[in-house]
């Protein structure tokens, strides 16, 4: 396989295609195969961005018809049909049956287009500055993105990227002894805390990059409770954990809150291609026509695969069966922890938003690089890189999903006999 | 047509959709039809996104098949056979006959992740953390490029976006007596200037949102120099003017300038999908893997599209045709000026990126709504909204060029009468 | 008495006059009198300023000599003989006596020109841009000190004081159940944190400001290891706390630490002109010559009856009689605790820095006006304005002493016995 | 002469007494004594802030009398008698006489924190963070006046000083040919143009630090123009160029304008004694109590030693005497200009604030060491420290006068000779 052109001419920034040095072309649910044919166990997914398997047919069918019929493909904000049917099934198959109510926003078509809109609006709805951020968080690459996330590598990144945000502990930082959420609370009630109100407070109910940290429902519903007490917005990024990875739809829906704004991308278009929107409390939308804009937030392509991917969350049969994919995952992730003592130190996440948190960064790299030669594609997560992020379709078949977990454990086993 | 669903649903941010107030469904070279069946010229080809009209067939076959086959869609940035081809094509067809030699970052899908991606790496490069940019520029709307653009509306978005900006005045600028390249060239050298050393100077060689001002080729070739001079990075925002726009493939090629860093997006995939590349001088390539980063980098749909629009470039035919068409629009253009001296005040840009200054943004209001009754679509920029931005597909068919022009005189003609 | 004129002339701005509706002359010792004659206590002196009482006569004799004798009263940076025996006197004096051994940078008369000059001395030496502050810190008005101080009121000045700030709790902040300095360590030493490695921490042994807030010896000592470890800068801020007002010259000196740098001002010339100096850990003296400047850094007049303070320090009788007299001031306020429960809430502070807590801002108001009724000038602190400052000259007498504690005493018999 | 115990103990960041390797004693009008007796013409006045010469009788005698008489030294923002006879004397000798109408704040005895003040206050009274402020200026040394000061090597300073600041061209910068004022009137009024309405701008009549640069009586007319027209706050900052230094008060009284806001500090106090005050025009003093403050704000012999100064300028025989030496002044520097062509490009400033442009740095190098040997304090200026500031007090007598210019007379002809 010729990787040559990409060692000659695509940027030294390239990074996974240095871990997998192979060449991949065609994909269908769980697997993908590179040009030699040899097939492997997507448990990465597009960095949850493929939640229901690659090339889902019931997403991409009407997708390349679409294209056949010749249908507009990029619309900016113009009414389109694929745009209305998308709202349709938005509004009636995930908001409705949730109780929610919001305004949806479509502010271009990655994650990190929708957190700098999310706070945008947060700013000019409050008239303050700055954002009260967490320890491990990661909320994407523009400036406005990065100065918000908590990886000292990432807000680096051109070191200009630390303005106007104020970093507090996530749940159980550093370690369970200290109450974040009542620190916060009083923090922001002293005139002398040194802490500015912010405009909003931002978060991620599962921190993936941060190394798949959860937090509880009671800490979500305190925090909720000190943004209404203090006139705080309240900002969830649900672009990693939300489009069904945790088996709900929302990561929030089992904590019964209900954010101002919500986050949603990587998974939202079911296909894989870039879609992101904005849920904005109604009487929050106070945008003015125009005032934030974007070339590609009118992505038809990403409309009819979502609307596709959205409708799937009305069929009891299809819900059913991610819960009991979710059940079935946690089991095996319990039975590794269970079995590789010296190697894992404790399961992380929920649903299907799961990780194996090691021992040491060394453990990861030598279980990935394993995995891969046996046709089992992995990605770790954390500060430390010491955990393995476990995220597989949540559409995965019970072989797949076997075979992947059998590529894993046999990985783990190797490490364990070779120390 | 029902409209009621966006109106109760999308944010009030909407705005294309309040100026045409109908639902679009299939378009086809330069023609957009609506619900209703009623066709419409389309100049605006989303906002420079669509410069190879809608559904160009060359461009969508290959997309369709591509999909069909169960190739993958989305890969973060792993190897795959689309974005290797699409390097390949890229490097034979538009860099190497150019005499040109970069590395190529995928970025992210959108035109300001790639100006992201270059601030941070110039200020990497550097050390330095601002930015020299310019009067009436616009570079997007995250938190980065918010900060380097300059119309008010833009930048007080959230009230956060001006940091470590030092801002300079564009060619002619405000007036042509003013020598805005010495000016720079002498703040960078003074030590008591108050100005200190920014890691780049980032500009568009035409700017659209700007008001469709063109900088001429001695003056870029100046900025170019100053910058070599001064040990300063010097980024082209190639995004809307680039990827074919003026009728050569990068906007700055009249002026036989090398930058150091380019920026592409918008019409770069060729199908409206979302796709942008930062092209980086090979020695200034110093990111380390990862460091910059984005779920929807690997958007093989757009490698696909772009594949088959790059390679058209290598196509005699085509390009003759593409300048010939420049030729036509910009006499289409000469024409309306001296036919209507109480509504245009002059014309704007450069081959198919043209524009019409106008008396007012009233003028350019009527016209927009008369043109939209009578089947044409425009819209406007600059500072006071008072440019008419005429953008046609490069591709577009000379019936179609001439009925769209006609609808615009019979507009400017109404205009005129109703005085 | 005339105080029309500083209504009419006067910026709103002014606040103690508006306390003290007088007009003051003459003063000594612990006693200033007004025009009518009326002599008042003073346990303000200055908000510290004048530790060793009005016009002590050890002190200004030598003054007033040195202005009959027609020396240089200005001098910038040259050397002069006052500036000579200055840094002989203190050196011998203060350091040594002390083991400490510090180069003296004199950056202007007042202590925010004292702190701003350590830290941005502080930012040159680490390369580093941002400042770890504390919550209710106090450290000056101008912009670089504003921005790391705590009160809201204090920062929000202008609207532009917060950047590069990292705001972490002092000691015993909120509550006395979180472990502040373990957090600081943690922090810093996690990549994931959000939190930069800052170029200082800049602390206040008690936050006169802040409500007499005091740090622990071992909790001072433990921040002075974080620094260590995590190579930042240890700035001690002593403007209010030093110069005697504790009892020791440093109110650092019971910890037995030993900061990177410290700032002296306020009492620092022992006559109220204005002095500051800033003293700094000899490797770290890397200024260019005039890097920093400041027209009143040569304040003769200063350097001389500094000296003359500095020097009563070798005077065992002196210290005595501090010491004593610190021990009387404390059996005095624990005698108010004590009797006035419903008023008071706890005694704060250390020495001579003392400071009584109350119940509420309504408390301290009432006393404040019924003590200056009585002859007795005292102000609050806090971000509640509700701690009562109780800083009596070093020097007072014994008389004195009783005489304004029996006015306090008084005053709060009368509040207590008028609710 | 010891010198050893600075080397040893002060800081490497002194500079003068680098320069001026000797130890300087006593001091009187134009002239200083080192300790070996040996006298020096002093050129420099601290800066500018001597302008009524060395221990002026008139001011001295009545300060010494008020410490004599115990008064009151230190007093916060208390009402004093001292302060009272200040404010009267400087209505009714400075403000009153020129029918200027100002409110006096007291913000500390600094002129940075005068300007600091200036700035909040401006930035409280329009609502907006940024201010406009020129090529070549100073302000200070804190951080908000760092941040406003032009020079590059101060603004560098800790890193962290350009916040919220827009540079623009002093009126003649960088050459003639560009109309400065129009440029900023246009840039204010185009919502393109990238740069926000500013609260205030700042500028000094003429820049010292800057290199000596005049700004022209019809130039601050237009920028005052601009300001009401944009409705942005003018703040003059007459440090260094005010008190009386180019022979009126104030130094822009020739262009006739009324600054919004005024700040005076150096030459205030008459004395060298630290003091500064801020002038505001009265309906923008919206200043709250203690909003701003400062240890030092009531310095009480400054006040005595001001009021002593103040009185003065309605003494004409004073007035007319400052005015003939002025004159005086400068013809000495066009013979000297005239006689030197091959050192001096040109002469520098306006009535006694005055400087001679020299061909190179070298040359003000040469001519400032062979002037200290032959007994004449100078100092330069400028970005490229160019400028010989010849600033003598305004009160020197002819003689000194004389006997100063010959000596820089015949430094400036061995320099010729030696080259």
């Amino acid at each position: 396989m010729d990787i040559g052109i990409f060692e000659a001419y695509e940027s030294n920034v390239r990074r996974y295609g240095r871990s997998f040095p192979t060449v991949f072309t065609k994909s269908l649910g769980a697997t993908i195969w590179d040009e030699s044919g040899k097939p492997y166990i997507d448990f990465i997914v597009g960095s949850g961005a493929l939640n229901y398997g690659h090339n889902n047919q019931d997403i991409m069918a009407p997708a390349i018809q679409y294209l056949a019929d010749q249908n507009i493909v990029l619309s900016l904000d113009m009414y389109t049909t694929a745009k209305r049917d998308f709202i349709e099934v938005f509004v009636n198959s995930i908001l409705k049956p949730r109780g929610l109510s919001y305004k949806i926003q479509f502010p271009g078509p990655t994650g990190t287009n929708a957190n700098e809109a999310a706070l945008a609006l947060a700013r000019k709805y409050t008239g303050r500055s700055s954002v009260m951020a967490f320890t491990n968080s990661y909320h994407g690459m523009s400036l406005g993105s990065l100065a918000v996330s908590g990886s000292a590598s990432t807000r680096q990144l051109g070191g200009v990227a630390r303005h106007d945000v104020i970093r507090v502990p996530y749940e159980n930082y550093p370690n369970q002894t200290f109450d974040s959420a009542s620190y916060i609370d009083h923090v922001l009630g002293d005139p002398g805390s040194g802490i500015e109100k912010p405009a909003a407070i931002i978060l991620e109910p599962i921190q993936a990059e941060g190394g798949m940290n959860t937090a509880s429902a009671p800490w979500l519903a305190e925090i909720q409770r000190i943004c209404r007490k203090h006139d705080v917005v309240f900002i969830v990024d649900d672009i990693q954990a939300g489009s069904g990875r945790t088996g709900d739809f929302f990561s929030f829906e089992f904590a019964k809150i209900e954010p101002d704004i919500v986050c949603l991308s990587k998974s939202l278009s079911g296909s894989g291609n870039p879609l992101s929107i904005v849920l904005i409390r109604p009487d929050m939308d106070i945008w003015k026509p125009g005032e934030h804009s974007g070339t590609f937030r009118g992505n038809n392509l990403a409309f009819v695969t979502s609307a596709a991917m959205c409708s799937m969350w009305s069929d009891k049969q299809f819900t059913t069966a991610v819960e009991r994919t979710a059940v079935k995952l946690q089991e095996h992730l319990d039975r590794l922890v269970a079995k590789f003592p010296k190697c894992i130190e404790q399961k992380r996440g929920r649903g299907l938003m799961a990780g194996l948190k090691c021992r040491s960064q060394a453990v990861v790299g030598r279980v990935h690089d394993v995995a891969f030669e046996n046709g089992l594609l992995i990605e770790s997560s954390g500060p430390n890189r010491d955990v393995i992020k476990v995220l597989p379709p949540i559409t995965i078949s019970d072989d797949e999903l076997d075979h992947g977990i059998a590529i894993l454990d046999q990985a783990l086993q190797e490490k364990t006999n070779g120390d």
